[in-house]
């Protein structure tokens, strides 16, 4: 039985964290802290947790790293940009493993990440990024069982990812093609009291937003530049378009992908089945993708509550793309629930432990 | 591990039924049988459960009532009103036993049952009538343990009974007074396809409906005249006024109930205090009931997806009434959960076998 | 054609009369004030408004009372409480005429004020407070035509009061009976950044609040203790429970009231057709209530965007109790909709002028 | 004052024809008929027109074509696909003028009709196809002037096509790089009884639909085919991807469109400035087309209820692409809304008469 920590507690993708792990049969939830709620009690805040947690565990602490550090196996901060990178030290990895859910040590490079993340100021140890591994655990698997610093993948790269990843690797589509057009429930703005996420302005409404500068954009180039390597790249990012947009609903993501087809050595377009093998191939064998086939889609619904990534998609032989679509639960395998995902991994449990549990419909 | 047959496992209350059993630790889902659906995939109705059940399981079977007794340890009826007491028999339950979901045997009366059931003929069997337990979890553990045919309480009842019953049994209030206002979801009003529960006409909306005349209104006078007897009654039913409202969610129902105090011996009235007391001496030891204490009120969402009623309180010393209102999942607690806790004390488990997550939020 | 003036242009409310207003044959808006918005570009905020006004009006000014009051011949003040008390003055009453959104000048006993308004100080000239006259159209047209300081009801003491007057004012019941169960949209809780008003926390949940102590109460018990004068009161306030409750949705206040029958003469009961007399009485010529008979219950969606509040009810025989059920739209008939009424009243203008269009459904 | 008759009345679109047309100062609703609902009072199904139609129009007519084509100067089918092209014929388009907010007359090639609308058959009078003007009012003005049979366009088409027509009628863009990703509220599926379209199956979801086959594609590629034309194309069709999901909302249309951006004669890319001047050359005059400018996005709230068309746009520089944003009301500038604008036209009428209100926020 590990210890955790969970720092930023009260957001939504910290009490996410929460909930799974009252499932786990290894994991003890040990402190719970909170920069704005310290000292109050936490299923007065979140009253879905009332009667599950003792007296101690259930009030707030302050989000000290160092104290936290002693007493736990493990730590997870669901914090704010730029937070763990102004705290984290050598030492702190020292006593005891990180997972992160803010983007601070996403991007192997720092120059992307101040050009995309401006404001944020960085003058963090620079050999911590380099130790940093990215999450996500379908594709990094090998790399994140040896992780001290764990960087746990957003919830649109991880929808946006998975569900090009194959396509690209295997050199059926032409990444520089690539367009993004996803869709996010609310609760990824996360739990600040702003106007704009206000029901009253949300409800019966779409909006498109960060069009062309959204910061998950850098994220996804990174990874699925790695993904071209496989196809010949030289790992270096490829260059996309990526538009999310906010609709109105709670927990949730959908991501539809287009790609122009490369024609293949004989000159004839991948087919469906050339598509649906190159998923086989990475995801076949994986818990918590799901392959839905040809002309199958989708709906966020399906996924909701739990940690799967379902992906369908069609070949348009009128224009030779194929169109493919991921959906995920973006504080499940967007947040929490891959996070925890992640901690499995690291620490050798069953990687399904906590999170063996099917979605809620409707 | 005893097996499971569902019949109408495509409604709302039979897949609810499903997603908590996947979880149990001694159940099997043996056959799912739909009359509409039988013969297709589960899991290509519920795209949720893709990759949760096996291939004979997850294709769906004729709701044939006899074959699945022979089978199974225990049937869960969700289906239409009338449906069950046209086909049960004595012969059935001395093969398996049933919990029913439906409302067939949850009236002891049966002309009550035909006064407000207008238009479903009964012909079926009184000695079943007579044999069937009231499977209220909190108020009628004992006779529900040795049951064969368990009545299942309709959601509205739960909430609505759970939330008097204290109050009316410690003879605190006038029960002639009482006024249940009820809201739910549109879950409740189950997966057909009708013009009115459309997302166009349901959405940005909130109407009452059965004012007057809900079916539910003599399931809840029933049950809240056995709570009278306590405090002095011959068990009759009291005469209430239930007015439920369909409103733009998916899952929960609140009920809000107004009643008069009584007068206390010493001729003052009864204060948040003598009201928590009554609460704690019913549902102290409840693990299903939170009791939120005075003035602190449920909200749907805090139960939303789990077994949990939550109830809050406050005396009204202006006019000398107590407002209580009671909160639970209608497909949980209200149908499928409550039914899976029946089915554990039936059977001797953990009475939470099962149903041991919590609410999941936002 | 008159000029007007609308300090708190920036909330729901404020907009809404800007939006009624652009149908107005006889009113031009000439200012839009808002103290937190002073400078900004209207139509940048409500992008609704592009291409509405022209550059002069799109621009927000400072909410200096003064300066408005010598420009327009009616001021609107859709301000928070206490605002237009501790700024009004008899001299701005010379110059121009107030209709307020707000409560300071609806409880015509200031103790009572106090007691639930409290934390708002009040110090100001209490002529005004006499002068006030309360603008429920229907019920008060003939004081209302004179009206120098108007106001404007509540949202939810609209709905409630219309949907009790007649049979309160009749003597058909027994106002000490009556309960009134209020569910409304997220729009009245105004336009501020709150967490318990996110999308994420709001949407897919129901709670009751302000139970036993909202604010809107003593309006409703004052103005039906009015009532109660017809049927032999003297005047003073009536004592009732009222409970909102907030429901996932943006515009729209139903209220379902509870009244115990009084025996006629002849020591019968009031029938249906008793009930829908006294309510065709009173509003059976009137445009902007809908009286929908007996059994017909309102849906908010049906008076959305509309200056309407539609009425049904039910006499319930087995418990001798009434249940009638109002539904208005609380930005329109609750607050902007009645507020241009009541200034066509106040103005001699045609009292549905800038009023006269359809509710929109879906 | 002209005579309007609506078949269809009782659909979505059809019914927001009349909210509309009450508000016209030339025109008078005469015959509302439904097949459904013939002899039933419109009032009792769409409670929002409540007191706003006497008797006789209030009463559901059959669907006759002929006596319609009697009594009125137009008639309006809001009809299921292949209706309209069953039933008309020359004579009576001698008699009165048809807008018709099916397909049947929008896409000119036969061929093109029966390979997208498959099942629907088709051996109507081939001169009817030939007369019919496609009532795309920005685009199509002079040729809807004098139309007999006007083809109202569709929903998504309509916000489709006004994002992307300036930029490829100016030969800003590749047009074979467009992609449309689009998303609608509910509304749009109309208002039939199934199970896919309820409230509980719709909310908290959002999945694609269509997928590379859905039948508002050839109908943006013909009609951006024609805008080709002004920038050295022959007028065939383009080829484009156009993906719609449904998004839990009731109105609503937001199309994102991709376009690779065409190099200029001096080698650099289109700017901003550039596409913001084709933007105005086209609609800088359009009363119902607002442009948002450059990062600037449009949002459906700000549309909702009224007849406008919202464009933004943003130039990438990065990958050298315009992404342009659409939204609209479907049910008013995607249906209703533009059959009355068309209706305008053909009559000579001021093109606003009708649409001159404000969307309502929120």
């Amino acid at each position: 039985m590990i210890n955790i920590g969970i720092i930023g507690a009260t957001g939504y993708a910290g009490s996410e964290i929460v909930r799974i792990l009252l499932n786990h049969s290894d994991a003890k939830i040990k402190v719970l802290a909170s920069k704005s709620y310290a000292g109050q009690k936490y299923s007065d805040i979140f009253g879905n947790f009332r009667g599950f947690l003792d007296d101690e565990t259930d009030t707030l602490k302050e989000p000290d790293i160092e104290t936290l550090a002693s007493e736990c196996d493990v730590i997870f901060t669901a914090t704010p940009q730029g937070y763990l990178s102004s705290v984290l030290t050598p030492a702190i990895l020292d006593k005891t493993k990180i997972i992160d859910l803010s983007a601070d040590y996403r991007l192997k490079d720092l120059n992307v990440y101040k050009a995309w993340y401006n404001g944020i100021e960085r003058n963090d140890d620079s050999s911590l990024l380099e130790e940093a591994v990215y999450g996500l655990c379908e594709i990094n698997r090998s790399s994140i069982k040896g992780a001290r610093l764990l960087a746990n993948p957003g919830c649109f790269t991880t929808c946006s990812i998975l569900t090009a990843y194959p396509l690209i690797a295997e050199g059926l589509v032409d990444p520089e093609t690539l367009i993004v057009d996803a869709l996010s429930g609310t609760s990824g703005a996360g739990r600040g009291a702003k106007i704009p996420n206000l029901f009253s302005e949300v409800n019966e409404s779409v909006k498109p937003y960060g069009v062309t500068t959204h910061r998950h954009t850098p994220e996804i180039e990174e990874q699925l530049g790695y993904a071209l390597k496989n196809a010949g790249g030289d790992g270096s990012p490829i260059l996309i378009n990526f538009t999310p947009h906010l609709i109105p609903m709670q927990r949730g993501i959908l991501s539809t992908e287009y790609m122009n087809l490369l024609p293949k050595t004989d000159g004839t377009y991948p087919t469906d089945d050339d598509i649906e093998a190159a998923y086989e191939k990475y995801y076949g064998a994986e818990k918590f993708v799901r392959l839905l086939g040809s002309g199958v889609f989708p709906e966020t619904k399906f996924v909701e509550g739990a940690n799967f990534t379902d992906i369908g998609f069609k070949v348009d032989p009128r224009t030779h793309r194929v169109v493919a679509v991921g959906a995920l639960d973006n504080l499940v395998k967007g947040a929490a629930g891959q996070a925890v995902q992640n901690m499995n991994i690291m620490f050798g449990f069953d990687e399904a432990d906590g999170l063996n549990f099917a979605p809620a419909f409707p």
